[in-house]
């Protein structure tokens, strides 16, 4: 397998990049849900950690009954227990990339995973 | 610790999220480079898969020699071991994030480690 894998801007509503860029520590999915729209289903996770990045446009989170408002920029981080479900808001599309990783699975990172080539 | 953590929108030319998130499956850094910047020195990793995503502007990588170019809507997935580096283009600002995961820490992903709960 080459050391690198490169993709190119994929239109969808909901587009998974696991296969497509060969991941091996996360699975990302690319959302883009149309104002109004919302995921038909409460869910939580077994052993995964879900970071959401909003790209564009505005909606919000329902984490263990509590909303919380997003829009450009934003970053959210929910623990694998949580009851989880996302909206568009009613007047803005809503375009987030969310990516799964294994909780507690990050060893050194940074300048202690880093090696230094010149 | 709270099932979740929200940051909004931060500035910086370099944003690291690990403990601003209570990241504990990654570490992600939002890099923002002026037209003509670049990252001053090339870098791999011990153990940790990097996944590059072009928020906005046009760079480019060099990985193991190759020169790969970038732009919005990209991703780029890099193997621990790849010597890579990386720079705006001459004439466009380069604001990318980077996700560090530990390589082959995922599991079951999506349906196979989703709880559904209504």
């Amino acid at each position: 397998m080459s050391n690198y894998t490169k993709i190119s801007r994929e239109e969808g509503a909901r587009v998974e990049l696991h296969d497509k860029l060969n991941l091996t520590g996360a699975e990302i999915s690319i959302n883009r849900m149309k104002a109004g729209a919302s995921v038909p289903f409460i869910h939580a996770h077994k052993e995964n950690e879900e970071i959401y990045f909003v790209i564009s446009g505005k909606g919000k989170a329902v984490v263990d009954g509590e909303e919380i408002r997003l829009e450009e920029g934003d970053w959210l981080r929910i623990a694998p227990p949580a009851h989880r479900q996302f909206f568009a808001a009613e007047d803005s599309d809503f375009n987030y990339i969310c990516i799964q990783v294994r909780a507690n699975s990050l060893k050194g990172y940074t300048m202690d995973d880093a090696i230094a080539i010149e």
